[in-house]
């Protein structure tokens, strides 16, 4: 990983126009709310978010013929929803921390959690509205109701545990690739894109997302809790079935199939077998395959790119560079 | 009541359009989604709701000149978003029951009651920008945020037992009144209102919401339990400060006063004490007086209407009937 730090000094500008406008908003929009609600938001806001997908917004504009200023004031609404879906998420997983802090719905009570995720919700979509015009909203809306398609196929897949790979890409397809797809999708629209730069952003955004979840649930088995800052196993915990334990089942032979099932179906076996079934998804080369699926993900995304002229070689090379540095992150 | 039955008779060929308008909506939708999600949405949709939005924005636009034949799909929108604002309401104050049936919490669950509002959420702001451009959109989306931060008012009022009558407007304004006027105003803005049609509906608009809720919070101490189909003192047994409680505390004499406050910060209290309390609020004419206030606002609400054309009559005449039966309403 070298390229990740002059990854970094090449879009600081950008991150620090997107924290800026973030503040603008907040600070415009503080003066008519309850204190309650700007202190919420800007727990939320101002809690280590990385603007990845604000970034991934303007740097797809970028790449189109007609970058317009107002880009950033467009881009935060891709932070605002992402935060929304957080905060009603942790309320659903009743998780205690989020980015190795309290969940706001622990600090702040379940209601509160809701609601200030309603007006992010509403506050996103207004920004995209008039910013981006209807097109991009209608973008924007669909993939925020396919989010929500996505936590319902979560929940009904909850206890199966002869899950496919394809049945794990649609899951990750609303939960994380859906949002990312739109963000680059509405970055270039904005940017003017035409109909071809437009599918392309659109195919980076969704293998981006693929990609980017893949190795999310792979820190979840191979992270170093120091630098991820939260513990390994969780997912196995919750009998989650991410790709590399779905792979290590199709793969496994009977007795180490039984094996699984057995500990996955009972409720203390989980936690205290995670070694266990490290050791048979690794048997099975679980890890090894979901990470070649990440990297072939991630050369599909940055394969899309190839449309842009040689001229928007920078922000080409930004996007490629992000999805190089989703890939090899440790945290 | 001897209108009511003319104004049903009158609005029954809008009300069987936008039936038709939901179910066309969420027939086109299900094949997309989640059977779970879709009998949910059919669960909270086809459960005895009036249609009232909905047929406010309809009649709000054919008032002015451009009548559309999409209405119908842009008012469904209204509807929609009351109903996300109810799932999440339920949850937030745990709910059993809703018009009579099981809340959907109680229902499907926590998480999908808040997953549902969420799609509800984002559907209908794609409606308004489909429909209504982007200038619908950010009413409906300010509308939206200032509900939420409405309830954030209403979390910081609990156990503010000294509130004053403009609390409680500031309150049911972001609660009830908020949606009701956008509702008007982007009705009317579909049909091509000019700016002062736009002001009268967002006056009409927002004088009947106070209305309807100030009639709403009566019924909850005045109702028949078998026509509202609901227990009466809902409000008391959660410590709810609602107008005729607010006028019963500012009008009392000192003892009066201290014995409702202890009522209201007894827990014990709160259940046993409803006959007190209502001779209290009776003594110091606390529902006459918030009657009265209702009966203003629906006169507001009425006059404002005066600068529709004589043309338009029959269409001002049924926005006058809403504000009428809102008033006299017993359930």
């Amino acid at each position: 990983m070298v390229e990740t730090p002059v990854l970094l000094d090449v879009v600081a500008p950008d991150i620090d126009r997107i924290e800026k406008a973030i503040r603008a908003d907040i600070d415009n929009l503080s003066g008519d709310l309850d204190k309650l609600l700007v202190e919420i938001l800007k727990y939320g806001l101002f809690g280590g978010g990385k603007r990845f997908r604000p970034l991934l917004a303007v740097v797809s504009s970028r790449l189109c013929e007609n970058f317009r200023e107002d880009i950033y004031e467009l881009a935060i609404a891709f932070e605002y929803l992402h935060l929304a879906t957080l905060f009603h998420d942790d309320v659903i997983d009743q998780a205690d921390t989020r980015r190795g802090r309290a969940a706001v719905c622990k600090v702040y009570g379940v209601s509160a959690a809701i609601l200030a995720g309603d007006f992010l919700h509403a506050r996103s979509m207004e920004i995209i509205g008039r910013h981006g015009g209807v097109d991009a909203l209608d973008i924007f809306c669909q993939a925020t109701r396919g989010m929500v398609d996505g936590e319902f196929i979560q929940l009904r897949n909850t206890q199966n545990y002869n899950q496919s790979e394809d049945d794990y890409f649609e899951a990750i397809n609303g939960k994380t690739a859906l949002l990312i797809s739109a963000t680059a999708e509405i970055g270039g629209l904005a940017g003017g894109a035409d109909a071809i730069e437009q599918k392309a952003l659109r195919e980076y955004g969704r293998n981006l997302g693929y990609g980017f979840q893949i190795v999310d649930d792979l820190l979840d088995y191979l992270g170093d809790e120091l630098k991820t800052g939260k513990a390994v196993g969780n997912d196995l915990a919750e009998g989650k079935m991410t790709l590399p334990l779905i792979i290590a089942m199709e793969h496994a032979h009977k007795k180490d199939k039984e094996k699984l099932l057995h500990i996955l179906t009972s409720s203390e076996e989980k936690v205290a077998s995670f070694s266990e079934v490290y050791d048979l998804i690794s048997k099975y080369n679980g890890f090894g395959l979901a990470r070649k699926k990440a990297e072939q993900c991630m050369s599909k995304a940055i394969e899309a790119l190839a449309v842009f002229p040689e001229k928007k070689q920078k922000d080409r090379e930004i996007l490629a560079g992000l999805a190089r540095y989703a890939l090899h992150r440790e945290k």
